[in-house]
């Protein structure tokens, strides 16, 4: 039996991670350690400056649960510091997430920050996610699906930096279709809510702008086509065809 | 003359952005928006869910300064969607953080936040650090050579998703060393300041723990060794090898 640690970033309530400890607990022993509210957009940011809390909301045999008031990185980092001081868990699971997580969104996903989290730590680690952000969003034919992409994932062999971000559509699913990340961004980004000479406020909002609308192979045309979108992350982020060139040229 | 946005995560009166903009309006007109406070650790978060601030600190000739109240991404976001309606930045930089951004601190940096934005948005963009987190760092030995850095970086095209992670050593430099990002990670991450049944306070802490030490080719030996690393990093996450395999194998 495994032991997983489960966090998100809609916060230790939402329907996503309630659904994810459901199919889990199939697997092995459950902890989560999730954030006490929402956290999305949060990324790979720690709370620096001011403390954290860690709380038990409930303990039953093969299920713990605690929130914490920092970011999901702050989870996984405290769950890895306190609650598993003699054995690491052997997979960490984040999500499900209300909202896709494919394309450039991964660099502000609080869900990919708790996956990337549990990788650096040298754990098996995947952030999974739902096109869908309705908080009452259906995850019933994602979870028919799950078993599949645990068989497909755990077979993989764990290497040091590599971490995966499964999407699936909102709708009927079709297939699993292994991807890579979108070029994209978000445009028309803030909308403006007081102005007065020299200061200014502002909400967040945005459009999706996809750069490679016809490429096949990304997880924004799997998504877009009914499939499930896996796609292999590193958290190395070096450009290593800039470095070769500039290692023989510069 | 290049048009110049900077931003960083120290908060707009540190040290460090304050040479940056006396070093880059050697080289044009500064844009400055910074965050209002300090913003370490925020990695690519963003504010969502309230208000971001923009407020005007000073107008002159060739230097326009701005402080937000939200994060570095927050910042860069702001600035390309107020300040640059008719004709977007030519260069973003980010820094100079007072602090080391190589290694796994690449995940968890504001000041990377920011430089990955303008990546983002298609712009040249250089994340600038020192190995130094004293807020009255000495950057006089750094300042010298930015104009080398600058002339090697600038002379490499632009390609959708890179950017530039430049970190300095402390004291005397010897050179500049193209490098990747050394494996590493943070142990012993928190410390705990309160502890009731049920409920803990932690404190962030840490110390670096780095997986090969060897390896000459990593940013963390350059700065251990006396030169300034640069690495080129991207922003696209996925792991191309594990892709390829997969898509041939599983």
């Amino acid at each position: 039996m495994m032991h997983i640690l489960i966090s998100n970033d809609d916060g230790w309530g939402a329907k996503g991670i309630l659904t994810l400890v459901k199919v889990m607990r199939q697997y092995g022993e459950v902890t989560v350690v999730a954030p006490s509210g929402p956290q999305s957009g949060q990324s790979n940011a720690m709370t620096v400056g001011e403390p954290v809390s860690l709380d038990l909301v409930s303990e039953a045999p093969g299920l713990r649960i605690y929130t914490c008031s920092g970011t999901p990185t702050d989870c996984v980092k405290l769950a890895f510091h306190q609650l598993f001081t003699d054995r690491m868990p052997d997979l960490v699971c984040s999500g499900i997430n209300h909202g896709d997580n494919g394309t450039i969104n991964v660099l502000y996903s609080g869900t990919m920050g708790a996956t990337f989290e549990g990788t650096v730590h040298g754990i098996p680690s995947i952030g999974w996610s739902i096109c869908n952000h309705d908080p009452d969003a259906d995850f019933s034919e994602m979870e028919r699906w799950m078993p599949e992409l645990m068989r497909l994932i755990l077979a993989e062999p764990y290497a040091f930096g590599r971490c995966w971000n499964v999407n699936a559509p909102a709708g009927r699913i079709k297939g699993i279709r292994f991807t890579r990340h979108c070029r994209g961004y978000w445009a028309k980004e803030w909308k403006m809510v007081e102005e007065k000479p020299g200061h200014m406020l502002f909400t967040l909002a945005g459009d999706y702008v996809n750069l490679e609308p016809e490429a096949e192979d990304t997880d924004q045309w799997a998504c877009a086509n009914g499939y499930i979108s896996v796609c292999p992350d590193s958290i190395d982020m070096t450009d290593y065809t800039v470095l070769k060139h500039l290692q023989e040229h510069a």
